[in-house]
């Protein structure tokens, strides 16, 4: 309904460019979680995003996104329909960005089932929730550590299982849901549960720009964009062609990348020093090393890409030690 | 249903007074918060506002205020109609000043679905909220402070889509929200969620006149407009009419006010200085004092406009000093 | 249902008998709020009062109280009938005194909407709130501290609107709703919130009397009239009605009564030199002095009357200094 | 349903057992409050004070106990009737006492409408609570100071106010609602809120007995009233039958008893030596002492009994003293 | 459902069996409440108990158990029917051990109304709750110190008064409901409400075995038990008729049981010197005498039998002082 | 619907991986609880557990897993159709993993009944829950220390008593429900209740790898799975052939194990040096050593299996000391 401001557009602030292009390149990170200041470039990053996003094949008509190739993850009556030989409709279109407003209701998050007309009908009615929305996009929280316990409990639960299900008086209804979880906190108003900060693949600190020269140049982008969107969009036309390009190239080159022993290794030995919990960090660094490599259009990882993935993935797994230490210098 | 006191009749108060005409001249400064001791003239002023409001164009008969100049963010019935071709009926009238009781149930302030109706005719049956009406409009709320938590929640999340979504057992409607939040609140009664802080653009604070003859003559006048309020009106109408032009002609001039790039670095080294989070602050303080110039009948900001309008914006979002250095000076 | 103590038979407690009597020679001085120990005369001074307020006129059968000469704040039925041109049937009443329990719910105090009567018979069918019974009259909450937050909420936004509002699930229906509001309190068990305490225009304390003449005359008007409570109104019959000719005399001589410039800065200097907050005060002061000159006979303000009303008026708005200094002499 | 043990078996306790008669003998001393150790004969001597209890008259079938020579107080239908010239049907019976158990929820206590029915057939249906039971009778609350502060509310208001509102929806019923209201509570398990101690005419402490013979004689009895409770009764019957005769000589020389000025000024300045709030407390207890002397066969209060009269009434008034230094020898 | 573990099969707990039993002989102990670690045999005895319960006449097809030799505490309708003449038919059944989860709604507990058919058939009809099942037996609560509050009030009503009333907007039932309430507790999680630990006759302390012999004598009877309950059931069977026709003949006995004046004085003695409150103490530890000289087969209580008696009886209702200190030689 | 992380592909990690797979041998052990840092193994060597489940006969259709050769705790209609001699239809499926979401209601835990039906079919129809699903299977928590108290409760009582029971507005209905409880938890988050902690048999500690080359390889295979779950779990198919006939083995093993009394005593001597509570820990430490003596092929316990078991059985049941000394080696 708004009229977006171009990811390219953006002045400076490049790990959070960089932490969100990864996550596009590959959805196996699973997310990122912005830190920092308010009146930053958060939101206006993540609903930029939209433009870069590749396309997905999905069963058309189907509320619940279901995958035409993976059977196993289609929603029940999509499905039957597929076990029936039924040739299944599909259309391709953009991976999404679905926002969860801080003032939705579990209800909206999960669905709801209409039990009158399950009784009436004889079969379920779901009215499908933002989780369905956001199977296979990007389920994006502003003001995460705001969230309502209860909708961080279904978000958690979701992530874990990669399933949600919506119940009423003991019926239950189930389907896939998985998602690039993307938030965006002011540490000001409070930290998050562990479990949830867990479920970030990468963790990014954003602050004001902090020479008067970059102030102004935002200044001035902003005047011009809200003077009349359409043409600053123009301006900024050719450069979103090539970073979209850039995007697609790095998606497809990324399963090819490899990483040789002594890479793991040194992945391995940097948890280890950091003194990080669990091996969840070890994966998440070499998932974003990797797709850092497609980025930069290389199909071996190298010790930089590592350095530059830890930066993001290790500091928010570390146990007793401010962050602040660790991400300074990142963010500066 | 009340005779309202009017604008030009309050006596000093220039700061309160002048922010708020600077609302009505740049909608996009997004609001106010009056902050200040009780009994000072912050809802009488706000009240008074009516008085100077313009006039917008709306779709005659529409709850929602769409615009017939602006498809996108029209109501959906009413966007059915624009692209059904149909000739929309257009109706002028002032902008509206919408007020927030503090006692306001979620419901009355996002609107309501009827399900039944919605159920039994086949299509959404909506009963708007304050939202609704808030739109393209100014929501007023006195006692901001106390708002209901989950009420904040909503304002929250309108402000930063502009979009308010009413929903029921999984059935949800959407419209377009966006409006000038003007907000009271008396500081001894509890500080706002630094959140809704930052959502006004700006910020001023009131305290009770300090000389005996300013005070006598609040009292004279007070006591003239309780006892004939109608012909109190009448004496200050030549003065209003006067106000009134003046705003009217200042709408008219921001589009057109320039600022240099002396101007846009002034701001940006203030901002700076005063270590003040993220970009809004630079982009509030461009905005007001473009207001401002427009105010004074110029077409170029100068750095008389920069102080005034950076007195107003950047206070509250200051990090870590107590308010009362900052803006005691200003509200003297 | 009960009998009713004769005021004039309240021994001694002058600023208690004073405070009220104000209020009922102006009610635009909207209130009084009575602190004091359990036991003493409150809630009996409260209901006495009921003997000696004027009449007024009410459109009759009109739930809402509304005024046949005041178009603009009728019930919307009543001003539909009024705008075809009907005829108003009018009935003269004494004003009334409208008793809130604390365990009074929310509805109760707003009223409710029967919704299905209303959707039946397609319009809005009100059960009227204790709100719309104190419209033009007294509203007393007797341990007013104790008060549901969410009753204090309406109870604010009305006083602050003059209207009230009841609502049902999106459907709602507006009623002015203006009246004297007055409580008491035992400081022993909390105290205001601050707004509340600021909505009250005057303020006394009140304490047990300290010679034992009188109490023991206390114990024997309060003997001889549970014994027989109509032979006891009868032997005060004759002062009662002395104080309501008196009461009568001073409602027509009020608005006649002038204040000198001398005076209102006297009563502006007072509220400087006390550190009182905002205009409020001034402006209850001044109302208050009017209406004891009234009370004197007399159609100009002394400097007396300031002195009586300032006591009454100021001490419950000071800054940050404890209630009992400066109301200590005043209650002895 | 159970077996009563006699009030006259009851083992010492003598000041528990003048409070509960001096209750009976003028019910106008409102109640009393009975606080000591568990496991004394509290719940038993209020039991077994039915037995004492003088008759009333009542309009037979009416659950709300109206007085067939009261209209004032008479429930609407009744007074209807009797506003009809119908010549009410009247039933003697004995004063009754009613038991508030401490999980009673507010609607047993407060009675509800029946809304569905009332809607139906045009009129209110009025299901009695616990109030209107207790009406004119004893209200007694075990563990008083446990109950659910809803329903101290209720109470409250009802002992305020003489009357019961019972509402749903915005219909309303009110009817009298007049008790003596018996409380017992265990210090230790928290105190009461102080206007609830207020609104007991009385308190008297209660311990354990402290020597063996009187504890073996407290075993002994209850004994053999568990073991044949109607011998037992029997074996007290003639004690029982004085008692109560000397009960309702009591009451019918009570209202005679007269009191000097000088008991009155004993009273005052007894009041104010020991720093009681307000008035209420000289009127307890010149209205125990008056009972006490129609105990005593006398028609005229002497000092004596305005000792025993003021060790009930005043130490649970005294402000900031510890209850135990002046219950202490009293209980003793 | 489950294979009960037999009562005689328990290694040690003497102190635990025998508070068990007295409650056997003479259920007017009203109980016994069991402190100790996790894991010993606590719940394993209560359970066990059934096997030792006495036989109970009950008026057949009666879900609230009534005795059909006590028309006084008859539910209503078996009342009626009684009244009427009928022959009621009579059922001899074990005394029942009924189980409170601590997860029980107090609906579960107090039982419900279906107020449905209630109106539509015109007589009350009530779902009986645990307290119906339990009246005339055993109410055993698991972990009672973790009970929720409300059916604590509910437990604490049906205690004092005999009586369950079940309401449901204003209509009410009420049934006699008497039982022998145990419960189990580990004081690691928190202590009893002090009126709810009143009303345990009994308190005992159960630690876990403290010789390596009996430990392991304890986990080879389990380990025998579990691999088959019936044969280890018969393997007790010889010892538990021993032990059950030793308490019908102890239940036999016990009215004829006497104590002499001397054994009386003993106890009061006792109880003065611990400082126990009020005379609850006295009667029981008299009680669970009797009982113990009836378990020994005696008629005449000896002083023996007040010791051990007064161990179970008063450590529990004594005034500040650690349990554990006067507990720990009889626990031992 | 996910691909399953096979068991022996998991690196290191043995207690937790030996815990499991004691509790598979011998499901009388009632489960374990495993604590640890997130990202560690937890979850996935829980769900890989599936793989080596051993088959189990059910009632074919029954909702309540009732077991073809057990009458006594088939659910209510197949013990009638079992009563009535019908010949159940029998069928053989694995034991099942039932995963309790931490957003689950307790409705969704417990089943619900439908009331309705139930009435208007005259028999209990109820919608079966987790419990049902769980019953003779394992229940699956993770995050079991974030669990809602109401859930908790309905937990413990089901284990307690082996039976659930689903109610509603007084209607009820009960089936067995025993499982093995398996949970998570980061301690970080919070400690586990008491009594629930009690109620696992058996308690791991988990943290991540300390070599770099462990750390290395858990990244390869976790990388080999996710790119291709079905060549990897091929991979690893013999070895996981190897460990489901070692459990079924060790399954058909463990009953013919028996302990010598020197073992008995050892185990008791344990108990009492580390001042364990109560006797569950003598028995659990039992169980457990006979099934890891029965996995070693043996069938007698050795002392080195005591030592394994106690282990595992010991230090959450220790009284008063930090769990982390005790574990840290065990874990380490």
């Amino acid at each position: 309904m708004m009229n977006v401001y171009p990811f390219v557009a953006i002045v400076g602030q490049e790990m959070l460019k960089k932490s969100l292009i990864l996550n596009v390149i590959n959805p196996g990170l699973s997310g990122v979680l912005i830190r920092g200041d308010k009146g930053t470039a958060k939101s206006t990053a993540v609903r930029a995003l939209a433009d870069l996003l590749p396309e997905i094949a999905v069963v058309d008509g189907d509320p619940f996104q279901s995958d035409p190739a993976d059977p196993k993850t289609m929603a029940p009556d999509v499905r039957a329909r597929f076990a029936a030989g039924e040739d299944l409709p599909v259309r391709r279109r953009k991976v999404r960005v679905v926002e969860l407003p801080i003032s939705a209701t579990e209800d909206r998050v999960v669905g709801t089932l209409d039990l009158e007309r399950a009784l009436k009908e004889g079969r379920k009615t779901i009215e499908p929730g933002l989780l369905a929305s956001a199977h296979r996009g990007i389920l994006y929280v502003d003001e995460v550590n705001l969230l309502d316990d209860h909708v961080v409990d279904v978000l958690l639960d979701s992530a874990a299982m990669g399933v949600n299900t919506v119940e009423r008086e003991g019926i239950s209804f189930s389907h896939a849901a998985r998602f690039t979880l993307i938030g965006t906190m002011n540490p000001e108003e409070g930290e998050l549960r562990p479990q949830l900060l867990d479920r970030f693949g990468l963790c990014v600190h954003v602050a004001g720009l902090n020479t008067p020269q970059e102030r102004v140049e935002v200044v001035k982008r902003r005047a011009a964009f809200e003077e009349n969107p359409e043409s600053f969009a123009e301006r900024w036309g050719e450069e979103t062609a090539h970073l979209r390009d850039a995007v697609a190239a790095a998606i497809r080159l990324c399963p090819e990348v490899r990483a040789s022993d002594e890479i793991l290794l040194s992945i391995a030995e940097r948890a280890l020093k950091l003194g990080v919990d669990g091996h969840r960090a070890d994966i998440v660094t070499l998932k974003a090393a990797k797709a850092l490599a497609a980025w930069n259009g290389r199909d071996a990882v190298t010790l930089v890409d590592v350095d530059a993935a830890a930066s993001l993935a290790l500091a928010h797994r570390m146990r007793r030690r401010p962050f602040e230490d660790v991400l300074g210098p990142h963010a500066a």
